[in-house]
Formats: structure tokens, sequence, C-alpha cells
């Protein structure tokens, strides 16, 4: 990636291709700008120059000798087997060919380039953006240290959980069990992604409920915890829910990313006055693929821009298939600033998830050297020996520890729920 | 899939898994309603009765010896080598889980799965959704009979092209360009996808030039061109847009769907007096891996219920990896209804593109045994050895003839254009 001075639009990809490298790179920057299959009238050299994509960097990886996907072309007349050749490509391309518009920035990085049959892989790996994108964009309206506030959380991670069963709950038993989790001391609640405004648990009878307790909490407590309603809708839908939310004296709304899109995303940001909480369900089918998509690093910048406060990444030892190495990657991008622009970095909270508990306070604490996050137990609190309360407390237990430099064995020594945590869940 | 009957939402999955595939399915579907990894308090039988996703239906597929994605797990304790399973998986949900709402729809069978651990491969490969979705949602406007109306063109194919190159042109050279397309009799034409709104062709001077040219010709000539301009981008200035198209007699407008999101195209939709025109750059990464992903047979039918009129298939021997049979089964579907519903089946125009001239229309009608569609053609018809023109005729030519059940030899027997055009270009 270039300097933070220039102001073309960088995109990097990891590619795989039969033909000559840079005639495939070159086949990408045409596609993706001023070029056609063939050149055509009007395509003058003064307007190539001015609004052509360039190929900046290519740095060949590995050959192979079958394609990782199908599909995929072969240089005609070549003989023997084809042999299919890894590298990473670095376009840019002027702003001016879209202007700072996010929606027309996917269909220019990642739009009719997945398909070119040059390539048997193709994946956008990451993309750096110029801060004109900062003048069209709000960005994120609390991130770290807004959600910290909101919350009462000064320096520990925010300490969540997530209503389960996902789906079926009616408003009363959900607010029945936000009442225990606010009862134990918990910093932060969420909806499940599936749960919204079916006719079980209808939107408006959740808030009122939960709010109810969340609010009288708060007042006999003087701290009040977040809970991330699940808004995802049409974006007349989801104003009207945050507008719910908002006026129940709730602190958070959710969204399903892929569900509503960026220009959905960017209308409830342009309205909100409370976090948004980002899920990215269906991220797998971007970035699963070692040879296709786009990486989190790459998504997770068109929504930060468009103004999400928090969004997920997993947890060490997760129980899906992304490695620990894949998580703390995803959470340390989202707490490094996309601009140099002081301020205005559009750094947010990563959220960890997905069969977490004390114990992994620890790991978590020395691959990400950060406590900006919101650490999520499902289990980990609901089923912790000691019942809920003694669950976030061996949680904030462990995190105290591991920064103030304890190892897990010297912090359970002094801290009988975190012993328990960790005899019952690991590490 | 299910009859048309029932009131649940049906979504059939490719799988591959080394666990055994009943208990795959059961973690889906799980993974995707009231269950949760481990069974928690609340999660009553009766709830799960109610909401819990059901295993409709299993279609054992082909075993493989090495998993399509990597990261997947094996049962614990087999012995030998792990075999995966590949298999067609029906799963339902019922409606009341989430409501009628395509961006839950989303988060509900295509959220969180892609990347449960039991999976070496999972993609979507069709929906059946119940026609509560036609309450809650419009569906297209004008689909196949309104954009036949506006274009004036009864049972032929709208005959159409695309503005190159794909960016950097001035509104007054875009102007110039359909000046020509227009005087050479073309139904459609449409900004690239790169083309949007900036500096160098602001999108007002663009649709004020480019209307002044199609006014005047359907002032002379009483038919007026249809001209798909690209207004994708945040909700209000997708809205000004359109504003600006309908203020100045325009037709049509275009959107890249993957920029936009569900919940952006919904807000235009419901704004919108003229046909949207749905661009789908970015689905390959969506489809193109056998394992992973959404296939666009699936895909298209969210954009159909949220009300997209038109949207890209490619076409036969295009010049992108996609295979014919791809292409004309993904037309084909545009062209079925979803709904059992009389006029309310959301069928759309699929527009064929890439590569095409006139000799394609024989195999094309030929498969498809339709001529709803938009038949766009670039080379095919500016760098026809008559003319623009005669590129028009030709293609006119080569579908009056195959409708009416000629061979393209015998067609060019008849027409000095299509002649031509068969030997530049081929069949």
């Amino acid at each position: 990636m270039p300097d933070w001075s220039d102001s073309r639009i960088y995109a990097h990809y990891l590619i795989e291709t039969a033909f000559p490298v840079e005639q495939a790179a070159e086949t990408m920057a045409g596609e993706q700008s001023s070029g056609t299959f063939v050149r055509v009238p009007g395509e003058t050299s003064e307007l190539r120059a001015r609004h052509a994509a360039r190929v900046e960097n290519i740095e060949l990886l590995e050959r192979v000798s079958s394609p990782s996907l199908p599909g995929s072309g072969i240089p005609a007349g070549q003989a023997g087997p084809p042999v299919y050749q890894r590298a990473k490509v670095l376009l840019s391309w002027p702003l001016d060919n879209l202007g700072p518009s996010l929606p027309n920035l996917m269909a220019t990085v990642a739009g009719n380039l997945f398909e070119l049959r040059a390539f048997s892989g193709l994946k956008l790996l990451d993309l750096r953006l110029p801060p004109a994108f900062l003048d069209a964009y709000p960005g994120p309206q609390f991130a770290v240290a807004g959600t910290r506030r909101l919350a009462g959380v000064e320096h520990l991670p925010l300490v969540g959980t997530i209503i389960k069963p996902s789906v079926g709950l009616t408003p009363e038993a959900t607010a029945e069990m936000v009442r225990t989790l606010v009862g134990a001391g918990i910093d932060f609640i969420k909806d499940d992604e599936l749960q919204c405004d079916g006719p079980h648990c209808p939107f408006e009878a959740r808030v009122e409920a939960v709010m109810r307790v969340i609010n009288d909490s708060a007042s006999a407590a003087g701290k009040k915890a977040m809970f991330a309603f699940n808004v995802t809708g049409e974006v007349d839908q989801m104003k009207r829910r945050h507008d719910i939310v908002a006026a129940h004296g709730g602190n958070c709304v959710m969204v399903s990313l892929n569900g509503v899109g960026l220009a959905g995303l960017t209308a409830l940001r342009r309205h909100s006055q409370v976090p948004i909480h980002a899920h990215r369900n269906g991220w797998g089918m971007f970035d699963r693929s070692p040879a296709l998509g786009m990486s989190f690093v790459a998504w997770q910048k068109f929504w930060r821009v468009a103004g999400t406060d928090h969004i997920h990444v997993n947890g060490l030892r997760n129980k899906f298939c992304e490695s620990d190495a894949s998580v703390i990657a995803s959470a340390r991008e989202c707490l490094t600033p996309m601009f140099d622009v002081p301020g205005k970095g559009c750094q947010i909270m990563p959220v960890f998830s997905s069969g977490q508990s004390a114990g992994r306070a620890f790991d978590t604490w020395r691959a990400l050297g950060s406590a900006d996050l919101i650490f999520a137990c499902g289990g980990g609190i609901a089923a912790h020996p000691g019942g809920p309360a003694a669950g976030v407390r061996s949680v904030r237990q462990a995190w105290q520890a591991a920064m103030d430099g304890l190892t897990a064995d010297e912090a359970a020594a002094r801290h009988t729920e975190l012993r328990q945590a960790l005899e019952k869940f690991g590490r």
C-alpha cells in the first residue's frame, strides 16, 4: 500500500492465472476503468491517461498445477499443461473516476472482476481510500470512546452476552432474561441476528419490556447496560425502530450488514443518535474461499466509512472455522486508522464472541494488546457455576489480571469466580 | 421444492461435510433458528416446535477425499482419512420467525452458516418464499410488459448497447455517442456501471445532454429509446438522480445491486416512476465457487421481490467464464414466476450482454424460447461493416428470423446486414 498523501484509490488483490501475470493484471485494470475487450472509438490516449486504472505493483507467489476455481481460460497455443501463477497485484484508480461514493467504489474494486476468464482465483485483500471519503461520509459516530462513555466502562472490555434462544422468546421472556443479566452486572446485551420484528416478538413490545428493566436498573445502579436492538430492515423501518429505541432511552441498534447493504447502513447512520452495532453474518460467503471474494480487512473498511461503530470478529478458539490468527488480524484492523487524519481514522470496536469465557481473556489480550473491544460470552456467563453474576465477575477478573500482566494461574489463585470459570470452560 | 400452498420459507443448499449428513443438516437448522451450540434455559420444547427450522429433505451426492474449502472439522475418533459427503439439503422456517423482510431473510438463509466447522462446502442454491412477501414488497413495477410499452418494442427483444469507454467521456461526448445510436434505431442504451457521477461527467449534465438528444429524436421518430442512467449511490442521491431523470423525460435508472444493497434498492423502488435496470457486478463473488456462496437463482430472487425490473445474465459464448448452460438457466429463472399469484410472479427481463452480436440470436432463441429480454451488443453494433444502423438492423433481422424458425444461413440469404454480421462476428 502506498503512503497516505496519495489521492488515488488503491486495491490489493490475490490472483491466480494461467496467463502472463502482467497481462492478466492489465486485463483487470482495463475492465474496471476505461478499457473494453476491444479498443473503441472515443477511447483516446488522453482519456486513457486520465482515467485508466494503473497496475502499481505485482508480487509473484507460488505456482500451482490445478486451478482453484473452474471456468478460467488458458493461453492459446501454449505447449504442455497449464501452470497457474499466484500473485499479489496492486491496482489504483483516480478518485475522479467515481468520486467518493461507497456503492460505486464497490462496483469499481469488486465489480465485474471475479468472472474474468483470465483468472482461476481473484480475491480483494485490502483497500486504501483517499480522505475525500471523509467529506462524503460521517464515519463512526461513537466508536470506542463514545461506546465506553454510554456504557460507563472505562478501561476493561465491555462484558457482553447475547439473548438465546436466538428466536422464539416473547418480549416478556426476553425482558426476564435481561433482568437476570443486568442484575449480574453485564455491560452489553444484544439481540440475536435472527430476532428482529417477527409476530411472536414484535420489535416495539420487546423494546418497551427490555428498556423498562434496563431503565429501572440504571436508576438504581447509576450505570446503564447497553442493549443492541436488531433494527435490520428497510430504510424506513430501521429509522422507525431506531426512534423507538431512542424514545425508550435505549443506547444501541444492531444491523445485519449484508441484509441492509451500504446505502441502507448509510441512511441509518445519518439518522442515528446511538451507536450502530454491526453484525457480519454472511461474511463467510465473501471470505471463506482463499481464492475468491473479499477479505474481512477489505470488507470492513466499506462499513466503517459508512458509519458502523462495532463489528463482529469471532473470538479465539471459536466454534466456527476461523483461525485465531485471522480473528486477531481482523480485530487489529478495526482498531487501526484507515485515514491519516487526526480524530478521523474511523477506528471501531471489535466484538469478540463464539465460545468465549473468562479464560480466553489472557490469550486475547496477549495477541491484541488492546482492551477496546466488546467481549461477548454466552454459556461462559449464563452457565458459570456461581451463576451469571459470578460469570460476569470472572470475565472482568480475567481481563484486569491479563492487563496487569498476571498469568491465568496467578489470577485464579486470587479470584474464586475466575478459578471456577477456568475449571469449567478452560482457557 | 415444496408446492405453492405452503406458507413456510424454504431454502435449498449444496453441502459438503465429513460429519454424518443428517447431523450436519441439523446443525444448519439449529444455528439458523432456535438452536445454539448448547441447549439453553428458555429453549423449551414448545418453543422449538414452533420456531425450529426443519430439515425437509436430504439428497446424497458424491463423496470426495479432500475438502473443497479449508477450515472444516472432522468427527472426533473416526478411523482412517476423512471422507467428504456432498448432498443437497432442503431446510424450512416458519415465516413468523422473521416476518416477510428481505434483509432479515438474508440473515436467516445466508447468515452465520458459511463458516460452520461442520462444512467444507456450503452454497445456497434456491429459495421459495410464501406470498406474504408480496404484501410487504411491491415487486417489479414495469417488468417485461411495462418495459416493452415504454420502449415501444412489441415482440422482438429490445436491441441494446452500452456506452463505452466505460468511464471518462464528458456529458457532451456521451450525448454524441447517443446521437449516433439513436440515429441507428437502437431501443436501449445504458451507462457503464463504472460511470455514475464523477466530476468529469456529472450526472445531471449527462442526463441533460443525453435526454436532449433522445427527446429530439423521439419527437422526430415517434419512438423513444430507453436510456438506463446509473443512479448507484446513497438513498438520497439515488432518489435525487431518479428525479433528474424523470424531470428530463428519461425512462430508466440503473443500479449496481451489490453496491446499494437490499434496503437501498427497496427505497429506490418505492420512489421510482421508471423501470429499474439492475447490474449484478460483483455477483461472481457469490457464485463462482461451486462450494461456497449463493447461486444466481437464489440471489436474483431477493432483488426481484425488492423490485428490480431488469437484471444482467451475461450472454451465450460470453467473454467471462460463465457457461452457456448457466446463462440460459439464469435467464429462464428471471422469466419464471416466483409466486403462484396471478399477475404477481415477479418475472423480470433478463439482459444479455458480453460479446453479443446478431448471430447469437439463433442459439439464444433456441435455448430460451423467449424474446422477452434485452439483447445488448457493443462491437456487434458499433463495429458492423455497414455502420451502427446496419448493426441494429442485423440484430433485429436475426431475432425475427430465429423466431420465424429460419436457420442463420436461410436468414443470411435474405438480409445483407445479417450476412455481414455473421461474416464479421460469427454466430
